[in-house]
């Protein structure tokens, strides 16, 4: 008799072997997804855009969460505001997918009126009694951090998200991303579970084999190797890369550019990790040929050698470089559909074709995403398959990749299950 | 911890409040949506088609709800049949989707045959012993109202059909809907509940800003207003509009055409409303421009003004008018996809291109019927939207709401939920 | 209130009549698609392919039942292999669908490396400590039967395949099926439950009416008639071929070829049926004309008048000719959809517009599994439907499914439904 769907999720979670990928009803089942979405992506911060996403007043962009839709949108006094994409009435959609200008937020269905700062100031045939004060706009918890736009859903947000405003704030100031220009961006649709979307992200082992564009500018062996693995040659490039680190970090920081590691991965509601990691070959930019892309550097920098700050979340990766940077957002569609929508940033004032070219730009990370694209569906494949067991995870290579397993234990426990 | 779907449905039932929109589960859960198939379009009578579906002898027409598939068909003695599309062997489809002329029902599988009123009379390589007569294809109990075929699929059909027997025979007579002739017809998937789809049929709230080409023979106010609501022109239009109902509706009766509203809306199985309206501008049809499309009125119809006599049930609405009729039919496809199905009646000899102009026949509700799918989906989505809340109906633009909500949740509950 | 999806599946079993086609439930429900997928294609031996599927050392090809892959591979010993397609580092997919030719199993994710028998040879940055040796491939427990790859994915296969395997070897010795060719390959989703598949392939009462191709060399009465459904002219015809059989079976035995009737259809794990069935008009092939479709004859034979040696197992159907064969192998995809691969075999020499003609050797199963498909989607719309009412099978024409139905309902009771 098949007993596998009859499990609770707790079980799953108690089955979970240390060092090991997760059992695989927590990549596949679908109630598993539910309590995903409801942990990490309601009562968790999660990244949802950016400042310029809106650059003008009356700005609106709409982001989609599961089922939440949230309006992101800049009010006449230059503030940004997130609203819930529900009219206060019958609950219709208030704007459509995608980016608009408007002066109020009027829903379509009954021509209920809001103001940007989600008022509702008109609802006709509702009585002289009906107090509108009660119907604004429901508010989302958000805080923008160094340009980019952290939202909770619920009404009990953590607090440790402190710790990364504290950092990225100072690590991100130079780089001005709250006044940056959105060059371009895509939404790719991965065949997997968000948390192999993540975990694909958090080790370089796969790499080599599977990303040529990439490795010329990203140091796989950066994130861990194995000393046995390695030719002679290779270990010596190895070591030698390890002491680059220490010299560049100091003198980067001398240079007043915070650029050592900060993680907070276990133990920890919010989870990120940042670093200034060293750029390879012309050591510029993650482009072609890893010279910047944008002749026009981003914010206050005036130095194309500032290396790489990553940036990692749960739903997130970054990378910020002298001449652009890149965000790309992960957000669950189901168990086994994962959105990655990426944006490429550039100085606010880089003018295509005269500042940068766009297929310069984006060729790495759209190469690099589709590729990944095509291993997440791999692995989302295997785990669908009863004959898949939790493997080992390398020691080496694939230390953060455990503790992310480990973290996504410790927060489903925090929250009951 | 994730509770949302763990709750029954009773509770969703006890936590609907007054004068509000239903509880977000009531809309999209797929429980709900099972026990709405089995409640509402199972042991309620549903309008599924008319007899001039199937005007000769041999007609046949299928159609689906849920489930379930119908066919509607003329026997040889002219008398409406419906009878279950399953064959009383191995249960295989007997007709495929759409309409045929038969002189006998013969399943493809097996040869299996039925007389057009359902008998078995041809069932090889079943043995001498085997008992045809046990074997008749189930029939489905329904009634022709006026030409409108209702069906209930339950053995217990409620009783109180009657009251709208009584009060629609009389008021569809001069119509002769038996007898007319379906000039078009159209399907619309709706991506929301079908009860979203009602709702947004009982109230023309959203009319104004919606359906401007409805609006040139709809009088929007008709179904409620605030007084406060309006500028002091239009408050005068609206009271001299009501004045006007009482003089027409004494004239129309006077004439010997019921008008007066009758509804049977709360506290009853069998959901019904049926009233003269006044058409608006030239007064004669909801076309382009409010006058006839068909120059052969509808029966025995000698009149163009005799306004528009609507009809609503819980999966259906309705408009007869001197020259032509509209009828559309709601047929839930699962928890947010809806089928609407309308079809255009003219009098039986009337000749397109020549008593009518098909463009302008149908134009009217084409529109609205695309603009109503449009709203029925975005508010769908904010019904799935976790921060939807149920909202307050208008009390005097939507108190038809508000009964229709009373109404699901007391049939709910008189089926065990 | 709506119960029906409440009812535990053994509710289902117990509510089956003898005589009767299954209770709907057990066609439709979701839950019993999980319990079938488990207990029918993973805890008995099922049909998954042919050893000249991979006809020479180093090729492979990937067979997806549910949502398990099976690499069916051919190593450098010319030995026949089948493993699970999941790597055993983080179960990434190794293979993709399709055939291919391999000197190693390279998973392309980390480039885990493992040999033809599976054995995991390379997989770095693990570690000196890093034991390999656990790490092998699943392998997949199989038999080729006659060049026929039967495989169980339990590791307690029944042992009642022996009885197959000894009747089979036997019979299918002359034909040497393990040399043989694949000249032509179809997938055909049919819109219906498996046990609808395997029912419809299980008799031809339904031939004569919807297979005009099959019905040239097959003898729809061959499987069962009422004699009193029948013509004088047709009775006197049929004793006739009743007749027939004995002489016939009696020469091919005299000559040494087995083709007495061998079933295990209830009382057993392993379900299957065989006999050397009659061909009809020209006598030789399945075929628009009942000729020989190849003119270079299956493996040792060389008789054209071998009649057809059917085999019946419960996910797969084939009949063996002189001049080729035909194996079509039943996979479920969900409750409402089965994949019905087909393959024609001919002698591996045979070349195709010399030896035999593509479409003469196809024509008549291509055109029988489209009309199939028509058929089974019919029974599994009707099995949907809530009229559906479990119907009489003929004890004449029916009876090996109702074998079925009863082996369906013992084995689901032992394995603890």
């Amino acid at each position: 008799m098949l007993q596998t769907f009859a499990s609770p999720i707790s079980s799953l979670l108690d089955s979970r072997a240390d060092g090991h990928s997760l059992p695989a009803g927590l990549y596949i089942r679908d109630d598993v997804f539910q309590a995903d979405l409801d942990v990490f992506f309601r009562k968790h911060w999660i990244c949802v855009g950016l400042d310029c996403d809106v650059p003008e007043p009356g700005d609106a962009t709409v982001v989609d969460i599961g089922n939440s839709s949230l309006i992101i949108l800049r009010d006449d006094d230059n503030q940004i505001r997130v609203v819930h994409n529900v009219c206060r009435h019958r609950g219709s959609r208030i704007l459509n997918a995608g980016s608009t200008v408007i002066s109020k937020l009027v829903c379509p269905y009954h021509q209920w009126t809001y103001e940007l700062d989600g008022e509702l100031t008109y609802a006709p045939h509702m009585g002289a009694d009906f107090d509108k004060s009660c119907k604004s706009l429901r508010p989302v918890n958000f805080k923008s951090i160094g340009g980019l736009i952290y939202a909770c859903l619920s009404d009990n947000p953590p607090e440790d998200i402190d710790r990364l405003e504290q950092v990225m704030t100072e690590r991100l100031a130079p780089y001005d991303i709250r006044n940056a220009k959105v060059a371009h961006q895509t939404d790719v649709i991965e065949d997997g579970n968000w948390k192999l979307t993540i975990e694909n992200n958090r080790e370089c082992y796969h790499c080599s084999a599977n990303h040529p564009e990439l490795c010329v500018s990203f140091v796989d062996l950066d994130f861990g190797f194995d000393p046995e693995a390695l030719s002679p040659e290779d270990l010596e490039e190895a070591r030698e890369h390890e002491a680059l680190y220490a010299e560049r970090t100091r003198r980067w920081e001398a240079d007043g550019f915070p650029s050592a590691a900060v993680e907070q991965l276990v133990g920890c509601a919010t989870n990120f990790r940042t670093q200034r990691l060293i750029i390879a070959g012309a050591g510029e930019s993650q482009t072609p040929d890893a010279t910047a892309a944008s002749s026009k550097l981003l914010g206050s920098i005036t130095r194309k050698d500032l290396g790489d700050t990553h940036l990692w979340g749960h739903n997130s990766w970054n990378h910020f470089m002298g001449d652009h940077a890149i965000v790309s957002i992960v957000i669950p569609l189901s168990a086994g559909k994962t959105l990655v929508r990426t944006k490429w940033l550039v100085h606010k004032d880089a003018v295509e074709g005269v500042d940068y070219d766009l297929e310069k730009l984006t060729d790495v990370w759209v190469a690099t995403t589709d590729q990944d694209s095509e291993l997440v569906a791999r692995a989302h494949a295997g785990a669908l398959d009863p004959a898949y067991l939790p493997g080992p995870y390398s020691r080496f290579s694939e230390t953060t990749l455990d503790k992310f397993a480990t973290w996504y234990i410790e927060r489903m426990r925090a929250h009951g299950y």
